[in-house]
């Protein structure tokens, strides 16, 4: 920690970079005005009818529009399309021509390393002034009620004791209220006591493979309470203390300058008010920052997914949301939980749902994903942002959650079972689905760190990037986020390349605006190849875009080679020049 | 990095810890005067002979001793033993106990886990106010000209370049003065243009096996010259940059509060004046800090050596050393080298040394701690500090280097060979010889992280402790000890108890004097179990501290009854009950 080093090259940087490329800086400029400035547009005056577990919109009769013929996916073809997803992923011959592409990737690339590592290096080393330092990352994935480390909860639980100990911060079992002296009396603790050790919410060798007990972590020295009155933004206080500590890793990052992250926000669906309350928490604390995006995540419980649905009339007004920057939504829950029921034709719709088994991982992703279709094309007319899903996916459990995310999803978190699935695994390359990883929660969780198959993924050129999941119950550092890429880049003996390639992903898979990303990553990012790429900000060398650019192509090719039934894919690989 | 609520925490656990402990904190008082004050002895009067490479001191003739008769070791005594050792670490039976007794910890260990997990992480809980990161915890091997952190040294050039670039720094080789700014222009580099990738001192996948590889890593943009300007004490500005950054990697570790260091300094043996240079910048640029104690390294260069030696008489009034608190001696080099020759009875003396091999590890070793001895004797008379021998020793190469660390060495820096060699690894548990041991470092340069035999040792019962060894060429984050401490937790699965265990370990093999010990680990430390651990200091439960000692102490009366000829130790220790 050299503060007056960092404000010392804050400065000298800041001086430098005006100087370097003052036309086009690679921190995008700060957002002016007031972000939560709302401006309510003129009602929109549409029916909202619920049909088949879909909303659907209708003009109202005094509106110029007689009707909106919006393209919108149904059971049918989805379900059609899913059946011929499981036969490919079963297909033997498929199933080894998947794996010996992907073994083909590998190694191709491990030539590539042989042949361009002093090239890549060089051409670092030749870029002024960046390095894997001073490269924009996003932490692709990250619960914002654990977004801090225990460290910092610690430390900001005895603080708050120290300063407010008599704020009314909740009400006891009689309806009674509660100053937080109260709380920590009932607990008989006093803030000097209070230590790591009890406040207990790290992971340990006792949760791998219990995600209940992980679960449990979230609740500081086992008492719910404290998870109350400092972890949520619907209770007594408003969410006051969660919005403090949020906003202290907040600055974290803006000091850090080039950490960015999305931090996920719960809505249980337990009220029909959730929406507005969160929207409501995020203005009334101006949780606000030009390093921050918001996602909107939803356990998968019925209750809530209903409540969700029967709720998103609320979402269609809900200009909040657009200010409040929430980029998407994510599905999260134990995937590890057996499922005895799967979506098929005769599932009930979600309107009629009466079984006492919860809806399995792909009803819940079908639904919020047609319903987010509507709701989508509906904000767009409005002149309204629009949202992505990107679900929690394959952490664990059936892999045909991971078939679900691969025809739904913009990008998933995890995506540790594609380890199990050549054809899916394979897919997702050539489709280059994001994959937000996070080795260090697996470690905790489903999978020892040195099994992790991020960097096997990595190699073959899948889409993905690192993110930490919970500083809270994993990570021990100030900089959670650096942490998890040190000791990717340690224990799998990363290169430089490597990690500002990762760095770059986490970009492209982030919902930061493309204004943005024209500034972290280059004004063309957008286009394939070199050509969107600028080393000046990704740091990441052209020979290595280029061999992703090339690789991908020539494994396209090799397909349609395939499709126009070129013979027998096996002799294909045989043949391929490299 | 949260600055604010840092300091603010800083007070809280001030003013806390006030009234918590006010008799006896947990921070050694700040040392209050001037620790270079230094007040001269009057000369000893003595005569120093070189005698059988050894300096012998004989008292003056106005002195009113006559003699001083020290224990002095000879070279056949220490021949008998090494071969008796050889003999032992290579004798079958031998070979198979230890092998077995090994196991039997290790699996005890494991047992002991399984049963007693709970009750010490509860007893964890119950301590008020102490956890992982504030229980004291030492570096225990790390070079001061790498110990601070790649994008640090980045820093303090610019900011160097930035405020002094008119600076006079070195000569050209043809003598002429060069400014900073001239030797910047002369790499026709700019400050601005300068990135982590063209300092180019972090180790990568091109230093594992390549020692010599990763020795020039020490030089940033792969220029000695900024080497010699910013990373060595005696250079054309009387190493005033090298004091400055230390001496901020210095104030990071107050800032920590928790965090200490031993940093090494090098000795080379090229001129004759070298002790006093190196004294005269410690006390000229103050090097001094309650969080960080010294070492002093010689590189096993014979012309070194011999200096050494040589240049022993100066060390023996070198007074500057003990307020400029070096506690100890540390030989390095690359012990992969091979060595074609071996000490033995016929190997000539220091002072006649003529051949161009270089001597041999174990030379290097006996020569070392048989001066030592001398010299210890002599400082202690004299009321001086005396000084510990702390070698590298069995990062690579031969075992037999190992064989003369158990015999010479107060602890030793890495120990990795010890795997191979059960007996050894065996004595080592009984002796309870310190290791610091660098994974990460290791990870780079000799042996994958998840190869590392530290866990193994550690639940062995072996001393071992965590210790960066390089923070510039090996770790990422500002934290470089807590990324060291984390990564292992993180592998390998450590608990809390083990890291602080660890901890402890590292404060008792560090050269920090006793009165400062009794404030970080208890008045008691020095008492055997339970009795010397005071947990509400250390964080670690009487019950692992009681498991680790009774379990020694069954190892030495099992060693005893076999010595008593208690016949088969296989049966031993089949028979041996839990």
């Amino acid at each position: 920690m050299f503060f007056p080093i960092q404000s010392e090259h804050c400065f000298i940087s800041l001086f430098l970079s005006s100087w370097a490329s003052v036309d086009h800086p690679i921190h995008a400029p700060p957002t002016s005005g007031d972000p939560f400035k709302v401006t309510f547009d003129p009602p929109a005056h549409c029916k909202l009818r619920f049909e088949g577990g879909v909303m659907t919109v209708t003009p109202g009769p005094d509106s110029e529009r007689k009707s909106f013929n919006w393209p919108h996916p149904n059971l049918e073809d989805f379900l059609k399309d899913q059946n011929m997803m499981f036969a490919l992923i079963s297909d033997g011959p498929l199933m080894s021509f998947c794996y010996r592409r992907l073994s083909y990737l590998s190694n191709k690339y491990q030539l590539h390393v042989l042949l361009n590592e002093m090239k890549e290096s060089a051409a670092q080393k030749e870029v002024p002034h960046r390095d894997f330092y001073n490269v924009h990352k996003v932490d692709t994935h990250v619960h914002a009620s654990s977004g801090m480390n225990q460290k910092h909860l610690l430390r900001f639980i005895k603080k708050t004791m120290k300063n407010s100990k008599d704020d009314v911060v909740c009400r006891d079992k009689s309806g009674k209220e509660m100053t937080l002296a109260e709380v920590f009396k009932s607990m008989n603790l006093t803030p000097y006591d209070l230590s790591v050790d009890m406040l207990d919410v790290h992971a340990d060798r006792n949760t791998f493979h219990r995600f209940d007990k992980f679960n449990a972590k979230y609740n500081p020295v086992g008492e719910s309470r404290l998870r109350e009155v400092f972890m949520k933004t619907d209770n007594h206080i408003g969410g006051r203390y969660f919005a403090k500590v949020i906003k202290e890793v907040m600055e974290d990052l803006e000091e850090s300058k080039y950490q960015n992250a999305e931090f996920r926000l719960s809505i249980y669906g337990r009220a029909m008010d959730e929406w507005d309350k969160l929207a409501k928490w995020a203005v009334t604390h101006r949780m606000f920052s030009d390093n921050v995006r918001w996602m909107v995540q939803m356990p998968r419980l019925y209750v809530s997914f209903v409540s969700w649905v029967l709720n998103l009339d609320l979402v269609y007004t809900w200009t909040d949301l657009t200010n409040f920057q929430v980029s998407g939504f994510d599905s999260v829950d134990d995937e590890s939980k057996p499922e005895h029921l799967m979506l098929d034709k005769d599932s009930p719709l979600p309107e009629d749902w009466t079984s006492p088994e919860n809806p399995p991982y792909s009803y819940y992703l079908y639904y919020t994903f047609a319903n987010l279709v509507v709701l989508n094309n509906f904000r767009r007319e409005r002149g309204l942002s629009t949202f992505v899903l990107r679900p929690h996916c394959g952490e664990a459990g059936n892999v045909t959650h991971l078939v679900s995310g691969f025809m739904l999803a913009e990008s998933v978190a995890h995506g540790l079972q594609l380890r199990k699935v050549p054809v899916l695994q394979y897919l997702f390359y050539l489709s280059q689905i994001g994959i937000a990883m996070s080795p260090l929660s697996n470690n905790s969780l489903f999978l020892n760190y040195h099994r992790n198959p991020l960097p096997d993924f990595f190699n073959r050129g899948l889409n993905v990037s690192l993110s930490t999941d919970d500083p809270l119950q994993f990570h021990f550092t100030k900089e959670p986020l650096m942490e998890e890429y040190s000791i990717a880049a340690q224990v799998w003996k990363l290169s430089t390349c490597d990690m500002c390639e990762i760095a770059r992903n986490s970009v492209l898979q982030s919902g930061f605006p493309n204004e943005v990303k024209e500034h972290w990553l280059g004004p063309n990012h957008l286009n394939e190849g070199i050509g969107g790429n600028d080393v000046s900000r990704t740091n990441v060398p052209d020979i290595r875009i280029a061999y992703r650019y090339h690789t991908l192509v020539d494994e396209l090719r090799c397909i349609c080679r395939g499709a126009k039934g070129s013979g027998d894919h096996g002799d294909g690989v045989a043949e391929k020049p490299l």
